[in-house]
């Protein structure tokens, strides 16, 4: 177990990746979404390999004192015309490892990106929770998010 | 008065985004956020150039016959882990001349944002809505995406 003043928040690496998908499988909804073997399914490694190389992506982990990957994020800066051609981050895949939850370790991670948003010169930083993630709704409240909008979405089959 | 077959959808061109801008600002949300002067402020023409050099963007636009843009909306392609490493399109700024409204052009321009999303091998179509907007979400509906999750913002100033 590790306490929050020992995480380390740094930008994932492709030898990280299978400890991402894990994360990101293990909960209710990503257990449908997510195919977890060994080894991972090559369409993960590909994705990462194509966001790692754009710099307008950034996936950082939450590594603990052991070396483990205990929570992940990925951010796409994106530029747009509204709000005077600002540019926003979207923030996605935010997950931390349930056996280390309540450490802060959540925290540090969106501190990093909101920080990272700012440093590139976002406006607005913006996200999608499921609706049913009450305990994820109210962190972001909690860190200054507001639950302004519908987030809508479509399966592309 | 256009009607919907005479619209042609398009990618946008520098010269286009005053027009753009335009639409942008012409609701109650708009005119809070957007700028319009005469010339325009450059941060815009500034975004929009870093927009049109990314393959990863495309803004579209509805030109009636007479050359008038009467819709517009930004397709930003974005790589992701989540989903077996699925990408997905997210698409903003939709807005259609509040003056040519019910002639089908804003399902001309979703139509055609869902087919390129598609063409680029998107799993997912997702998009904000802000809550108070009730017709953009009745026509989102429709055109089959759905309500599922909640979509946070944080101004970051």
């Amino acid at each position: 177990m590790s306490s929050a003043d020992e995480i380390k928040i740094r930008l994932a690496q492709h030898q990280d990746v299978p400890a991402i998908i894990g994360l990101l499988a293990d909960d209710a909804l990503g257990q449908e979404r997510e195919q977890i073997a060994n080894p991972l399914p090559p369409s993960y490694l590909q994705a990462f390999d194509v966001i790692a190389r754009d710099e307008r992506h950034m996936v950082m982990v939450a590594e603990g004192d052991g070396g483990d990957i205990l929570g992940c994020l990925h951010i796409t800066f994106i530029p747009g015309l509204s709000y005077r051609g600002a540019a926003r981050a979207l923030i996605e895949d935010v997950r931390v490892d349930g056996r280390h939850r309540g450490l802060g370790i959540g925290h540090q991670l969106l501190n990093r990106a909101i920080a990272e948003a700012r440093h590139r010169g976002c406006r607005l930083a913006e996200l999608f929770v499921h609706q049913t993630r009450t305990d994820a709704r109210r962190f972001y409240t909690d860190l200054g998010f507001q639950e302004s909008h519908v987030g809508m979405r479509m399966a592309l089959p």
